[in-house]
């Protein structure tokens, strides 16, 4: 059984009542969204973790942080404290990206301590093995490919990126239509220097069925990679990229008959204005199944503001249907983010779930009411409770280092707006 | 004379050529703009300064940054250091917002040193006289108040925020559909006390045309300020919002008829499904006279983050239709912003208005598209000098402290996407 199988029976699992605790949909409508492949609840059968999320129609738009080691900057300690400031920073999935150090050893500190789903990109951990022992792209055998899934299934992993989409075909259209940056993804990238090399078809496409029977085995959420994803504003929304969407429309119709959960990755560097139309796009390809947005970046002339350009996209997207936000860091296209990004990328991406969240679910709105009231009642103590980030509101508002007893701030002292409006006439200057 | 009076004559004056030497529209095309009340060109006669700037239809979106002293913060060396990183950040006007200590000399500081236009908001100067004399709101007289506004014309200040929208109507609006926070505008707050107190009329709707007369005299652009701007979500878009947007709007037609040049101020506080239709009511109603808003902000909760929740609503405005963004920074709702503060707060705009910009000003984007090569040849050097903050690239980059010699980044190492697609097969791992 998979959740996508007990719900097309009618069956509510013990997860799904879970997944709707912090919800404002009843079990029995997630059932019904999962069952019409709206809605994805990443649970491998073979981890127990706390935090349960279904993510999709319906739901609050859920956050990813991307965590893991680089060869260049590996330690298992700072992986580690990275995954508890991203669960203390709100974030509702991890992925372990480890491509450097011994892998397995990561994979298994973030399935075991992690309170929130586990995804990962198992690609990587292939690709890093090739490097180890010097081997090249093209000596990987298919089979190795997919005992390096069954591997990762075993251990625990909840979701997994495969990005079945890089074809032969969908090559042919990136060559037929080059792109200023090429490719950026790096499993894409892996897998078609593979194809190019050997001259074979993406084993995960020619043989999806397999893929799907593991799948199926450990209920693993398959999140189809969109390796054509666009790394520039210029080659947004080209022919390859939405050739490959394409492909991956027709793949997720047959995950979900056969009782997989499938959710959909997506851009990535994407104009302001062709964000709604991305998008739509991808629902209407992809009947409506969960979207992953990658970003979107809406420039590329700010790194090391991009946690601000992703805020940006995100909210446009979430705002436009997409179900599922991966951070973007202000490390990203700088280096391996470190702490404190983690904490800015997963804030950021929280700030902008929640800006189109209360567009789609008016309850959410009830959190900023609140915060409003506070304001007007000049309740410092309230709005710590309230605000997204309690610890740096209390810190700025000590630097500031208030004399006054009149609750007012440094902005305006008392000029304040709000304490204008609150005294009474006689009171007044 | 008047930049408007000049372009409806059909002349094209220095300024206007100076004002499109950063832009792609011809002072020609620019001229029209003006004369037709879509853009408008802040310059006091009595004002000279190097970055002349011009902002409405076919115009990159400017950027604002709030600057000035309060009662409990006022030091004229950090102001001046304030003014300096916003200029360095990219700040293409400030407003000396300044209502502690001495504010004659804080006026006087920034128009002697400021590059850019420097707007104010004329009603601080008189409240904060009102308390240094320990007099009662209700007694500043209507002769006072056109006093002020000439005394700032005759200081050189280039455009002036004024609440003519604060009338015995539109605060009788207020007061029919209550508000969970109130005025929030401070100067429109201390108009709207006046009023009630006095049981007079605002003298800046009343006496309309003596206004326009001194802003026509120095040639101040008037930027009718929002007194009603929502300070909350659930108070946007409201009836006494749009009330005095309405008001604004006639305002709009006669100051326009009159040769002043003017600036319609927006919220605010918006749900980001209602951005889009902010703009569009507002160019609808006003004759497509410029719009400058004031964040807007997407969410309530997000205190020390605002410059984030404003960057996602700015650039939803900037695409939309807003002309002019007001910075906000990471102090708001807190205190008076700090040196990083103001800096964070100017890169953030820009970010906004630069991801709307590529969307309406095609050529905009040859900026992204060279980073985007940059990139692709892994050229730091090039990255650098194209980055939005070069310093923190570098910063950021340093910090990483790279040994490869391959120009990859700490994040993928050897496995960079781009290094694995620029190499030839015979080089592969």
């Amino acid at each position: 059984m998979t959740q996508l199988s007990e719900a097309k029976k009618g069956n509510i699992t013990a997860e799904m009542i879970t997944a709707c605790q912090d919800e404002f949909i009843s079990p029995e409508e997630l059932r019904v969204n999962i069952a019409g492949g709206t809605a994805v609840l990443p649970k491998n059968k073979l981890h127990n973790f706390s935090n349960i999320k279904a993510i999709g129609k319906g739901l609050r738009t859920k956050v990813n942080a991307n965590l893991g080691s680089s060869p260049l900057d590996c330690s298992i300690e700072r992986e580690k404290d990275k995954l508890n400031i991203a669960i203390e920073a709100g974030a509702d999935s991890v992925m372990d990206l480890s491509t450097g150090g011994d892998l397995k050893m990561f994979r298994e500190m973030f399935v075991a301590n992690s309170p929130v789903m586990v995804g990962t990109v198992p690609i990587y951990g292939l690709a890093a093995g090739l490097i180890r022992s010097q081997r090249p792209i093209k000596s990987m055998s298919s089979d190795e490919m997919f005992n390096e899934i069954e591997v990762q299934a075993k251990s625990g992993v909840d979701y997994m990126t495969i990005h079945c989409g890089i074809t032969r075909q969908s090559i042919e259209m990136l060559e037929k239509s080059p792109r200023l940056l090429g490719m950026v993804s790096r499993g894409g990238t892996i897998l078609a220097k593979w194809i190019r090399e050997t001259g074979k078809e993406n084993p995960f496409y020619e043989k999806f069925d397999t893929l799907l029977d593991i799948c199926f085995e450990y209920d693993i959420t398959l999140s189809l990679g969109d390796g054509l994803r666009p790394g520039a504003i210029a080659d947004s929304t080209d022919q390859a990229q939405i050739e490959e969407l394409i492909i991956l429309s027709q793949l997720q119709k047959r995950a979900f008959n056969k009782g997989v959960q499938v959710i959909i990755e997506g851009p990535g560097h994407v104009k302001l204005s062709d964000i709604e139309m991305n998008i739509k796009l991808q629902k209407s390809l992809c009947n409506d199944a969960p979207f992953y947005v990658l970003g979107p970046i809406t420039t590329d002339i700010a790194p090391g503001y991009d946690h601000i350009t992703s805020a940006i996209g995100g909210a446009v997207a979430a705002r436009a249907g997409a179900d599922f936000l991966c951070y973007v860091t202000p490390a990203e296209h700088i280096g391996l983010p470190n702490l404190q990004d983690v904490r800015e990328g997963v804030i950021s991406a929280r700030i902008a779930a929640h800006s189109a969240d209360i567009c789609k679910i008016p309850q959410l709105q009830k959190l900023d009411d609140e915060m409003s009231k506070a304001r007007k009642e000049l309740d410092w103590d309230a709005m710590y409770e309230l605000a997204l980030d309690p610890d740096l509101l209390r810190k700025r508002r000590q630097l500031s280092d208030i004399q006054s007893d009149n609750n007012v701030c440094t902005m305006c002292g008392d000029l304040c707006a709000i304490k204008l409006g609150k005294v009474e006439d006689k009171e007044l200057i």
